[in-house]
C-alpha cells in the first residue's frame, strides 16, 4: 500500500523546536531565518531529510515557508491551505500569513526589528526568490544573509539522512533517445547560444537527461543530484555514488561526489547558464560568469518523442483497465456505507493488480460531499467521510508505471443526484469537451485556450479557482513544467507536450465536480485551409459518467464527441477488463 | 462626400524626390535618413503636412517607413500592404522590405556602409522605436543621429502647412466630466505615483482631456497639440492659437504657442512622466528628469463614463437606421450591376441623411468577390468591381457623429451563395456570437478571450489573420488603445471599455466574410455564485444577414442569441426607419 491516511504531524511539536532554532540563531548572531518547503532541487515533493518546514511548524502542505523572528514566526501559505494550516500549527506560537497577498519582504518590514539580519540557506532558495525578497527590502535596514551551514539542520538532532534511493535505468525503448544523443542535442543548443556550459539542478531534468529513474522521493521517480553539461556534450555528474553503483558508466559522463559540486562550479570559467527560477542561489554565487537562462532540459523533456508517447499510451490503457474495474465495483457498492479511504484503497488495489504499478503518481484525492469542494483535499482518518445517497464522489488519482505516468479525475453519483449538481456537472463536461476538441494554430498558448474550458461555466456565473491543466511527465513527475493550460501561461504549445484537461466546479461546503483526461499536443490532420494547426489526442481511456449529464444542455457536436470517445474506450479496454467489468463498461459506454 | 476613390499617388513621383533628398543629406554630412509614416502625435492618420512617406515613395498605407541610403532605399511594410506597395512605389528605385520580419537595424547592417550616420527627426519617432533600432545596431559602426531640422521638409518645397483645423467644444452632456474634473483626477494619480508632471502628446488624449473635438485630420476628431499636466492640476497647453481662438479659456489652463513646447520641457525640473511608446524621442531628450510611464489619459479615456456610453448608444441607433436603409436598398439593387463604389457612396448618403454625420470614422471597406479577401482593402476607381450573382459583399464602415463613433461590418449575399461560403459565414457568426455572449471574471484580458471567436473556425481548419477586435473611442478615434480583443493583449478588461467584435474569414483570391458589432464591457448582472463578473452589452443595432446561415450548424443557444438580438434591433430601430425599410427590417429580423 502506497497511500497512508494518518495526519503526519501535530501542532504541539512546533513550539519546543522553534525555541531550539531561535537559540541557535542567537548564538550565530542572526535575527531571523527563512525555512522553505523546498529542497535544493525545487521539486513538488521532498525527502524526509528535507521536511524542514513540517518538522519546525507541523504544516504538511506542498508549498509555503516560515519566516522565523525572535518574537514571532510567520507561516506563509497560499489559498489552498488556509484551513489546513490552522489544524496543523500552534497558533499561539506561529502566525499564519496569507501569501502571496503578503510578501515575505512586506511582512519583515512590519515585524523585524531595525538592522535585522535574516539568514537563509543558499542551497534551498532560487535567485528569483531571494531577488524578490531583497527588492522588497530595498531602503529598509533589514538584510538577508546567505549562510554556510543550515542552523535548522544543526538543531534537528534526529534529521533523517539525505535520500539515497536506488536508481534504475529507463530503457531506450521507452526513452526513445540515448542519454548521449540528448546530451549532444543540448550541447549544440549551448554552442548556438554562445554558452560554455549549463548547470542542471532539477531532479526530473537529471532523470530525463540520464535515462534514469530514481526512488529518492515518493510519487516521483526523479533522481536527486546536480550536473554540469559542457558545450562539447561532456557531463559532470554530482551524485551519491551508492545510488548508481550498480549502473554502467556512460561515455562522456564523469561521476563525482555531491560534495565536489561547489568547487566544480567555482572552477568553471566560461559563460555558464543557470536557471534563476529553479537553481539554488548558491549556484549563481559560485559561478564566475553565470548567465541566467532556462534549464535546457525543460522544453526537450516537455515535448515527448514517439517512444515516450507510446509508453504513455500503454500506461493509460493499463490504468484505464484498473479504473474501469474500480468504477464497476463502485457502482455495485456506492450505497454500502463505504468511506473515502475505502474507495482510495480499493482503487489502489486495482492499480496494483495490474502487476506494473511502481507507485501512485500522487496521493489520491478521494472525496465526497463537502470534502470534494476542497481543491487539494487529501483524506485522513480524521477527515474521512462515508458516501451518502445523493452525494457526488470525486476521485482524482494516478499511477506511476514503468512506461508512463497517469492522472485522471472522475466524478460519480452516489444514487440519484439533484438537478443543480447535474447541471453544473454538464457545464464542466462541456468545457472539458471544448478543450479536448480544440484545434488551433501554432503560437497559441495555454493562456489563450484556458477560457474554452471555462466558458460554459462562466455563462452560468460559475468558475473554478485553479488552472485548467498542467504538464505531465513521461514516467516522471505528474506535475511537469513549463507548459500549462492556464491563464498565466503564454508559452506556445508544441507537439508532444502532454497536458491535463481538468475543469471543475466547487460549491464550498457542499459538493465538488472535476473531470480530467490527459491530452497530447500533436500536428492536426490537414483540414480546411491546411494551415499548420495543432490539436489534441486524448490518451486517458475511461468512461465519463453519463448519468450525471443533462442531455438537453449538450450540443450535437458535444454529444458526438462523447459518444465517439466512449466507443473508443469500449473498443480499446473491453477486451482487457474482467467479465464483470465488461458488462458494466458496455453500459457505461452506451451512446447518449 | 467624404470618401474619395482616386489612387492618391503614382510610382513615378518617387525617384526625383528621392534624388533631392539624397543631395540634401549629402550636404548635411549624413549617410541616410529615416522617413516615418507617423507625425509627432503617433496617430493612425496624419495631416497632408505630415504625409512625408507618401510624398517621398508613393506608398499610401497607414503604417510603414522608409530608410534612405546613398545607393538604396528600403520601404518597410507589414503583411497587409505587401501587394499594394508594389503598385505604388518605383521598384527600380525603392525596394520593398518585409517588416517586422526584417528590422530596420538588420537591414542597415546589411546595406549601410561602414561608419554610416543615419539621421532622424526626433519629433517623429518614439523612444521605444529609436531604442529598438539602436539596440539592433549595437556593436556595428552605424550610428543614429537626431537632427534639429527635417531634411525632407527642406526639399519638399510645396509641403502643405501644418494642420490648423478649428476646434469645437465637446459638450459636458456628452463628455460626462468637465476638463477640470479630469485634470484633477489625473493630477491625483500623478501625486500618488510621486510624479511632478506628465507630458501629453497623443492627439486623442488631448481632445479627451480638454473636452474638445478637432478637425486637424480626416476621420478622427482629435486635436493636435502638446500638453504638460502638473500634479496640482495646472495644464500648460501648446497649440496653434488660431484653432482655439473662439473657445473660452479654462481656469488652470495656460495656452502657449507650439514653438514654446521644447523650452517648457527643458525648464521642468521635477520628475516628469512621458510615454515611451507614443511620445516623441525629443521629449525624452529635453526632460531633465524623465520617467517613462503610460500616458495617464489612456485608461481614463478607454473606460467610458455613463454620459459617453449614452452618446455612443444614441450614435449607434442613428447609425443603425442608416445601415437598415442601406441594407433594404441593397437587397433591391444588389443584382443591378452596381459597383463597390456605388455601394460605399449610397451608404455614405444614408449616413449623411441622418443630418448628424460629421465625417466617416474611416474609409469604408466596400468589397466584393476577391477584393473582400483583402483585409485592408480600400476601393479605388482602378480596383472597383461590379457585384456579381453568387458574390459575398462585405462592407465595413462607420460614422463620426457629435455623440459617438460607429464601426460596423456586415456581409451580404448577391443572389444565392454557394454552400461552402455559407458554412464559413456560419462559423464566423458562431465566433461572433460566442464573444457577444461571453461572461468572465475580472482579470481576464482580450488575449484570454480571443480564442472564443476563433474556435468555430479553428475546428474546420480555418482562421483569420487579424485581431478579433480593437478599442473604439467615444466620438473620437475609431481605433483606440489600450485594450484589444487580440492574442497579444494581456490588459484586463474593465467596465466601460468599448471593443469591436469582428471575426472574419478570407479565401484569398476568392471571397471574404466579416461580421462586426461593438461591445461595451460592463458589470454582469448577478448569476450563479455571484462572483463579480463582467459581460458585454452590444451597442451596434443592425440585422445580421440570416440568409447566409446554415441553420443546422447553430446550437440552440446561438439561435436564441440571434433571435433575441434581432427582436431588439426591430424594437429599437423599427419606429425610426422609412416605411420601405420597415418591411425589409421586419423580414430581416424574423426569428430563424
Amino acid at each position: 500500500m502506497f497511500q497512508t491516511y494518518v495526519a503526519a504531524t501535530s501542532p504541539d511539536q512546533g513550539p519546543p523546536r522553534l525555541a531550539r532554532l531561535r537559540a541557535e540563531l542567537e548564538a550565530r548572531g542572526l535575527t531571523g531565518f527563512l525555512v522553505p518547503r523546498s529542497d535544493a532541487h525545487q521539486g513538488e515533493y521532498v525527502s524526509p531529510h528535507d521536511e524542514r518546514l513540517q518538522w519546525l511548524t507541523g504544516f504538511t502542505g506542498s508549498a509555503g515557508f516560515c519566516v522565523v523572528l525572535p518574537d514571532t514566526a510567520g507561516v506563509f501559505i497560499d489559498g489552498r491551505y488556509r484551513l489546513q494550516v490552522r489544524d496543523q500549527i500552534d497558533l499561539g506560537t506561529f502566525r499564519a500569513v496569507d501569501w502571496p497577498e503578503t510578501s515575505a519582504a512586506d511582512w519583515l518590514r512590519q515585524h523585524a526589528p531595525q538592522q535585522a539580519v535574516i539568514g537563509y540557506d543558499p542551497w534551498l532558495h532560487t535567485p528569483d526568490e531571494i531577488g524578490r525578497i531583497e527588492a522588497g527590502l530595498k531602503g529598509s535596514t533589514i538584510a538577508l544573509r546567505a549562510l554556510d551551514t543550515n542552523p535548522l539542520d544543526a538543531v534537528w538532532t534526529d534529521q533523517p539522512p539525505p535520500a539515497r534511493g536506488l536508481v534504475r535505468e529507463h530503457p531506450l525503448s521507452l526513452a526513445g533517445r540515448t542519454g548521449a544523443e540528448k546530451r549532444a542535442d543540448l550541447a549544440q543548443g549551448l554552442k548556438r547560444a554562445g554558452v560554455a556550459a549549463t548547470v542542471i539542478t532539477l531532479a526530473d531534468s537529471l532523470a530525463w537527461l540520464m535515462n534514469w529513474r530514481g526512488s529518492d522521493i515518493i510519487r516521483n521517480p526523479v533522481v536527486q543530484g546536480f550536473a554540469i553539461l559542457h558545450d562539447d556534450a561532456r557531463l559532470d555528474l554530482f551524485i551519491d555514488a551508492a545510488k548508481v553503483a550498480a549502473l554502467p558508466g556512460d561515455e562522456g559522463v564523469t561521476r563525482h561526489p555531491i560534495e565536489a559540486f561547489a568547487d566544480a562550479l567555482k572552477a568553471l570559467n566560461g559563460v555558464t547558464r543557470f536557471d534563476p527560477q529553479t537553481a539554488p542561489v548558491a549556484v549563481q554565487t559560485l559561478l564566475a560568469q553565470g548567465a541566467p537562462g532556462a534549464d535546457p532540459c525543460l522544453m526537450a523533456k516537455a515535448t515527448k518523442n514517439p517512444a515516450e508517447l507510446e509508453g504513455m499510451r500503454a500506461a493509460h490503457r493499463r490504468d484505464g483497465v484498473a479504473m474501469v474495474e474500480f468504477l464497476a465495483w463502485f457502482d455495485a457498492h456506492a450505497l454500502d456505507g463505504l468511506s473515502e479511504i475505502d474507495m482510495a484503497r480499493t482503487l489502489e488495489g486495482f492499480r496494483a493488480a495490474t502487476g506494473q504499478l511502481l507507485d501512485l503518481s500522487f496521493d489520491s484525492i478521494s472525496s465526497t460531499g463537502p470534502n470534494a469542494a476542497i481543491n487539494h483535499y487529501r483524506v485522513t482518518e480524521g477527515s474521512n467521510r462515508v458516501l451518502e445517497p445523493g452525494d457526488l464522489f470525486l476521485i482524482d488519482s494516478g499511477g506511476q508505471y514503468p512506461d508512463g505516468t497517469t492522472d485522471i479525475t472522475r466524478t460519480l453519483p452516489v444514487g440519484p443526484v439533484a438537478q443543480d449538481r447535474r447541471a453544473a456537472y454538464t457545464r464542466v463536461l462541456q468545457g472539458m469537451i471544448a478543450m479536448s476538441r480544440a484545434r488551433f494554430p501554432r503560437g497559441v498558448s495555454g493562456g489563450h485556450l484556458d477560457a474554452l474550458a471555462r466558458y460554459p461555466l462562466w455563462l452560468a456565473g460559475l468558475d473554478y479557482d485553479h488552472g485548467t491543466g498542467h504538464g505531465v511527465g513521461a514516467a516522471l513527475s505528474v506535475h511537469e513544467g513549463p507548459a500549462r493550460l492556464s491563464r498565466v501561461s503564454m508559452l506556445p504549445l508544441e507537439p508532444g507536450m502532454i497536458l491535463s484537461n481538468e475543469p471543475g466546479y466547487y460549491r464550498a461546503g457542499g459538493w465538488g465536480i472535476r473531470i480530467e483526461n490527459l491530452l497530447v499536443v500533436r500536428e492536426a490532420a490537414p483540414l480546411g485551409d491546411d494551415r499548420r494547426m495543432l490539436d489534441f489526442e486524448t490518451i486517458t481511456l475511461c468512461p465519463i459518467d453519463t448519468r450525471l449529464i443533462e442531455r438537453a444542455m449538450l450540443s450535437a457536436d458535444e454529444v458526438r464527441w462523447l459518444n465517439a470517445y466512449h466507443a473508443r474506450v469500449l473498443a480499446e479496454l473491453g477486451p482487457a477488463v474482467s467479465e464483470f467489468a465488461r458488462d458494466w463498461l458496455t453500459q457505461a459506454c452506451a451512446p447518449i
